[in-house]
């Protein structure tokens, strides 16, 4: 098990719109081998620094499943809007990867 | 779904021997009412400050599932022991808490 996560700190007010994008977005994520979960997850609110954690938390296989869809034409598609939504956020997306160690 | 994840930077050269004490715990969290599933995470080495990033990533059917067993005897039995695993990672584990807002 593989699981890809990309963290967004998301302004306060603008999680309903966020959100909104993920919810609306065509996803053929489920077309990709190796491919085993997809959740938007909604963290916990940074009242001083203006933002609520959100995580794009997606489960492969394996990390060589979740390499081949970075550069397929498949996470080329869902990419190419992406920039659209950088005012709802602040700064960059941070990416984890991680591997199972324990468990199944 | 809810998502409890604790994150430890683990000194590096500690690797190991940190995912030995996960592997060898006993562990009775499927006994627990709302629990799905636990995995510990092992993500990427920070050469510049000396840790890799691991993350104990435990699913739950609700957060009041979550908060009944860090409530509960099965918790205090968990993790009576922790303190003896401190001189493995750096600072204090960092615990985030998700929701799922998009997926199944």
């Amino acid at each position: 098990m593989y699981l890809a996560m990309n963290r967004f700190k998301v302004i306060e007010g603008q999680e309903t719109e966020f959100e909104d994008v993920w919810k609306n977005r065509k996803s053929s994520l489920n077309e990709m081998p190796g491919f085993v979960e997809f959740h938007l997850m909604r963290g916990a609110l940074n009242e001083d620094e203006g933002y609520t954690l959100f995580a794009s938390h997606t489960v492969w296989k394996s990390e060589d499943d979740f390499i081949a869809w970075t550069k397929s034409e498949n996470f080329k598609q869902a990419h190419k809007n992406a920039g659209n939504n950088k005012k709802l956020y602040l700064g960059h997306p941070n990416f984890e990867g991680f591997k199972s160690v324990v468990g199944a």
